[in-house]
């Protein structure tokens, strides 16, 4: 099937710069000897996630238990899910996967800890747990090196836990610091600091610059998206997903609707002007939407477009778009190669 | 199963509060002699919209053609699409709609009426369609009566085609003084206005103050959310929709983190200021949110949640968030009774 064909709104994978995304970062990370485990949260498709392993990633990383049962599900055996898991229901079902795969996981509070150490014991298993500190994101994490080497004994005193190192998202210059100071604390007990996990695509060109990182997690990197453009990690030649939508109104001489809105593209303005940059009109300004409606100012335009004509859409945001389709469609030179069911999708918890 | 069973992050119905919301603009709507045409792109439920025509609804109202497919499978068979439908696929799956169930649809361009006529002469069927009108939004919509008219005269004269009237959304004082002079430039053509269909839940209850108005469409009353609380239309004790989450990180005195972020609320603001109402917090600030996490400062909350702790949330919009869910969970007196697929969701064109 040819990509005109498609019906819209429909999301589409180019396959090519697909590949060669995934190539170049895993190039890039061997070079510096840094371990590469992408982050599925943005395709959430088991066929990339293999096709990430494939290529020379370690591993993969999974934000939810749900998304972690879907890619042990499609044979992905090594996977690090850099959340507190919390909760009965979700610990039985992180004790599930543990016997199906290596399973890590992070935690920022005692809770969280003798959760992990009940339920591991429980299971006669082995968990191994990262503790997760706050460089400047201000969301999870503990904020101290001494809160991180409380936590990393307490993990290292748990039967039935494995201190496996620290983990934080994004990494800036200060997480190498934070880290050399943990280290420092932990030295004189003979707790060791396995790994250290940084993450983020916008970064991920300067991760070598790191010098205490020893794996890192880029999710968006396969796709790419209108920000990820705004932060200069990548470039307009590596976009590979797109959203094809419909001109369906031309109500005045300049304004169009396409048949997108934010169930197509979500609502995520990730610091951008704008809902998305349109490939055939680049000066338009796609600046406001409804459910199912993007309108469109097409004042700046030169040629402006027709009724039933087909725009291509760089979203702002990547990962919450694909989150909303059901199945993504991978071209190559034009062609529909085949669909992927977005599998780990819709399970939220 | 009691609700404190279910894992998080999880959408939740009050079925009593479900069911008092359908009859009550039922009743408003029956009072008032106005046919009562409930969107379903709230819930995308089929059950949900059974119990809205069993209850009087005269039909649904369907977004998208993919919409209407489910409910058609589902059994409903008179259903709006208030949508310009454009293109050959769409128009050629319009058809097979229309030959199981009663189909109307909309047009505010000639192109958009080209397409259904040729439609519904391949098909030997014919197609009702109504003419969109802008009376403030700035969406889709013809924006003067005499372009009304003009696409009116279109409908009315092409094989195939039923002129059924008139629609728009949002509905406001200046939309009867456009339906009344389309009619007037209409009137002596003998082409009848037959149908004018208003829309949106903020201004339901003012509808019986529009004297055109035929028939009214609202969506988001069946749930309720944090935007319609502001605008007056509902009130806390009819709130039918939440979304129950957990405490999964307290890493500062006054932040916690919810294991719910934009892929669970969406980062749709419809005006408001924060991300969603904690109804256990009240006066928390739900101030930030990334895919899978929720920032919320309890500073000026007496009480402070533990981790682990339950918190139920009220989204600032929640037609987007039903959309990013499977499933949701009907309750009645705090036990589950019924989980219900949300059908219409992610199959997007």
């Amino acid at each position: 099937m040819d990509i005109e064909q498609l019906d819209t709104p429909v999301p589409v994978i180019d396959l090519d710069r697909l590949e060669a995304n995934i190539a170049g970062l895993q190039d890039y990370m061997d070079q510096h000897g840094i371990a590469n485990r992408p982050h599925i949260k943005t395709h959430k498709v088991p066929e990339i996630a293999r096709l990430q392993v494939e290529t020379g990633a370690v591993g993969i990383c999974c934000q939810k238990v749900s998304e972690a049962e879907v890619m042990v599900e499609a044979g992905l055996d090594d996977i690090f899910i850099p959340y507190n898991v919390i909760g009965q229901a979700k610990l039985e079902r992180l004790i599930a996967l543990a016997e199906r795969a290596r399973i890590s996981v992070v935690a920022d509070s005692d809770y969280t800890v003798r959760g992990y150490a009940q339920a591991a014991q429980r299971a006669g298993l082995e968990f191994a747990v990262r503790v997760e500190f706050d460089t400047g994101m201000h969301r999870c994490g503990v904020g101290t090196p001494e809160q991180a080497a409380t936590l990393a004994r307490l993990i290292a005193g748990s039967p039935g836990l494995r201190f496996e190192g620290l983990m934080t998202f994004p990494q800036n210059a200060a997480s190498d610091d934070f880290v050399r100071e943990t280290r420092r604390l932990l030295q004189s007990e003979g707790i060791a600091i396995g790994c250290v996990s940084y993450g983020g695509t916008p970064g991920m060109w300067e991760a070598h610059l790191r010098s205490e990182v020893t794996e890192y997690r880029a999710g968006t990197y396969v796709y790419g998206d209108r920000s990820i453009l705004a932060s200069g990690a990548m470039t307009p030649d590596q976009i590979a997903f797109t959203v094809i939508t419909t001109v369906v109104s031309r109500p005045t001489d300049d304004r169009g609707i396409l048949d997108g809105g934010s169930k197509t593209f979500s609502s995520d303005m990730s610091g951008m002007t704008g809902h998305g940059l349109i490939l055939e009109y680049p000066e338009a300004r796609f600046y406001a939407m409804s459910e199912e409606h993007g309108n469109v100012d097409f004042s700046e335009c030169s040629r402006k477009p027709e009724i039933g004509e087909r725009v291509t859409v760089i979203p702002n945001h990547c990962c919450p778009v694909s989150n909303l389709f059901d199945r993504v469609v991978a071209v190559r030179d034009g062609a529909v190669e085949v669909t992927w069911p977005v599998a780990a999708r819709g399970t939220v918890t």
